[in-house]
């Protein structure tokens, strides 16, 4: 199980790795009891920022310092939103067991989001995080058409569990994968293996999957399913050619597969459509949601249709002890009910499209900006030393969240090399925020 | 990955699967709604009961009718502990966010739960449920050891994902299952391969693990670890053999494997211990935890000790959103301290001590009772049709769940064939709340 690991991904990792750098730290003692206790988890920051209160898109620390959070897409009707924690209280406070009970909440809830679906999407299984999600997608998946393998893109990440460890492609060498996970390489269309101002490069593109399917089927694996998340995140943010998914799922489905939609990070508004895949106008067998669902609450689902489900169902038991519990059902109506009635996507759409205008501003007047591009709320940049070579501006990108942290702006990479900027705050980022951002960035790139 | 079920689990399976026969139900307009979007989840009861609010040891249906529960282990401290929802409604209001950032909540729980442990399981690392434990458990272990394999229980339940469903054997046969798991038969001391009245029966069923170290080594793949949960659950909750676990740890760690105890159901006071291997005396190498750490809420963890954590994150990274967020570590610190305070590991002592006494009393009267057995407040009775035969009474048992909820109680069974009667409270359960589920059993046992 081990792995080698190509580079440190920034999206993913800690800022940095070695403990020792800490020791300038403003918080020591507590860090030096998280490294007891915690082990050796992920911390953020070379001067780790301690927070202790949250509101909309500010966070707070220790000293009462106000941070603009851009880069926590799971508050995403804002930190501690009223709305929610009283759904979450009322309910705690009521009554919360697992479904095997009968009770109204997580039955109304599956109505609520599988209505926001395309149709036919009708079943939801409730579980509690994006990686028990991807989990029971590929359970479903394998289960349903006898088939083994799995198709990602290079640089995935879908979760922490054995099986879909295996199909995070971020810390692993094709090499060293398992017979049945087969990585092909993501649609960029800055950069990559095929020539940006080709007019068919979502063909080309698509076409790696066909090598795909025919290398598991080489080795007796066979395509269980194709999982990809419509924003390419630990990819650094892409926009993919708008066939590009269409081709894809053709090609799948052909060689009987399953095609999951994860929708863990764009699903709910993110891109400035209620679902990811909706910009490229498919629809997929499998849906998995998870971080924003329940604003913080681990609540997480599979969507589905009738027909997999049951085929599924016939042959497996499934049960999830907290998964659609009557508290995550009322947290997660909450959520639903606020993204709607607060107009979320809409904002998504509307402040994604102003902060974009002004990215690309920036990025006329600072030459290390090589790119721009994003869905919604969802914007990354990436930095370059050189317009023409586009060599990765790696470490000036690697001392940016240090540098916006001193400036009370919350923000983290992406992308392979870790030269990407990613924009990702809580849906209810305003244009004023959105300014606000901007204008530091001005003042902090080259 | 399609299993072939060996025998319907009713422990973990719903009381029956044909979703036709709850036609003459109460509830059916809900029943059909939910079938249509949650698909065929399990679900109680031949006229599943409705329950809209719990408090302590009681649940309330709609119509405000009570029922004892007396299978829930998740609200350890009470249906709806006000101490809790308090912690979760307080820190929900304050700031729910990831682990990436510093925040003491985290750390003083990781404190405050591995001052619980014996020495040097001082790491600790949450997740959010049992499966996801047991996953990462199991991902340390194979980085740790270099090996794939893992020794468990026959008919064991860990967890609902790809690889710990696999190391679940309670719906599948030894020939469907991979090459990387091995289940040996559990430490039965009524039923089983060994005569039991032998005083040699732990070392006996430890000498299975022998065949199944060198099996393993035989296919490849090495003994990464032994998972089992010092209840067996599943099996119908039986009581080892004292010296079984001691034997088995032995041989495990001398095959370069480590132990794993699961105790997601007994961890945190179950079995009048505040861990279940306690009883056996022994120290794992991991323990894992789950479902009673939040009371509903969805928080688990990994505990180890300081040099496997750190081998683990030397080739491996590892990171879950949800996964000890401040109000999961709140509210898993108010579980904490309701245990302590109010004596619950002290009360599933000695209300499980007055519960078994009462059990074995009715064995006395209520030929159909050929065994009583169990730690604590989990205590299990094996239902038989003939005490020299031992053939057990799987149709007695499958009415009875039904039988009691119309009695006013809520019960489950467990074991291989369901003849089981599991007896599994909340740890507030009293001797008065015994007592009535006592009187309800001489009633209704033939």
């Amino acid at each position: 199980m081990k792995k080698s690991f190509v580079e440190r991904p920034p999206s993913l990792g800690a800022t940095h790795t070695d403990h020792s750098e800490y020791q300038k730290a403003k918080n020591i003692e507590l860090i030096k009891d998280r490294q007891r206790h915690l082990g050796n988890s992920i911390l953020f920051y070379h001067d780790p920022v301690q927070l202790v209160r949250g509101e909309g898109v500010w966070l707070f620390d220790e000293s009462g310092r106000a941070y603009l959070d851009c880069y926590n897409n799971v508050p995403s009707v804002g930190h501690c939103n009223p709305r929610v924690v009283k759904a979450l209280a009322d309910q705690a406070r009521q009554l919360n067991t697992h479904t095997r009970y009968l009770h109204k909440s997580v039955v109304e809830y599956a109505k609520k989001l599988s209505g926001l679906m395309p149709r036919n999407l009708d079943v939801c299984m409730f579980v509690c995080t994006g990686t028990e999600a991807n989990e029971l997608a590929m359970r479903i998946a394998r289960a349903v058409t006898g088939h083994k393998g799995a198709i990602v893109m290079e640089y995935s990440y879908h979760g922490n569990s054995t099986l879909i460890s295996e199909m995070s492609t971020f810390d692993s060498c094709p090499n060293t994968r398992p017979a049945h996970v087969i990585a092909v390489e993501p649609p960029n269309t800055y950069r990559g293996p095929f020539r940006a101002n080709e007019s068919s490069l979502g063909e080309k593109y698509a076409n790696l999957v066909d090598d795909a399917i025919a290398e598991l089927d080489a080795r007796g694996q066979k395509t269980a399913a194709f999982m990809c998340d419509a924003i390419f995140d630990s990819q650094g943010g892409l926009e993919a050619p708008h066939d590009y998914f269409q081709l894809v799922y053709e090609k799948v489905r052909a060689a009987g597969g399953l095609c999951i939609a994860d929708e863990v990070q764009p699903g709910l508004g993110r891109t400035g459509n209620m679902w990811g895949f909706q910009n490229y106008d498919v629809v997929p067998d499998i849906v998995t949601l998870g971080k924003p669902m329940g604003n913080g609450h681990p609540v997480a689902a599979v969507v589905t249709t009738p027909e997999i489900a049951e085929s599924f169902a016939a042959s497996n038991i499934y049960f999830n002890t907290f998964g659609g519990n009557p508290v995550s059902a009322e947290v997660g109506m909450a959520v639903l009910d606020i993204i709607v009635d607060d107009a979320l996507v809409e904002n998504a759409k509307s402040t994604g499209a102003h902060l974009r205008k002004g990215l690309e501003e920036l990025a006329s007047r600072h030459p290390i900006i090589g790119n721009v591009r994003g869905l919604g709320l969802y914007q990354a940049i990436e930095l370059v030393l050189d317009h023409d070579t586009k060599e990765p501006a790696v470490s000036v990108a690697r001392q940016l969240p240090d540098a916006m942290k001193e400036e009370g702006i919350l923000i983290g990479l992406a992308g392979r090399v870790g030269n990407v900027l990613k924009i990702r705050p809580p849906l209810v980022f305003s244009k004023e925020n959105a300014n606000q951002l901007l204008a530091v960035l001005d003042r902090i790139l080259p």
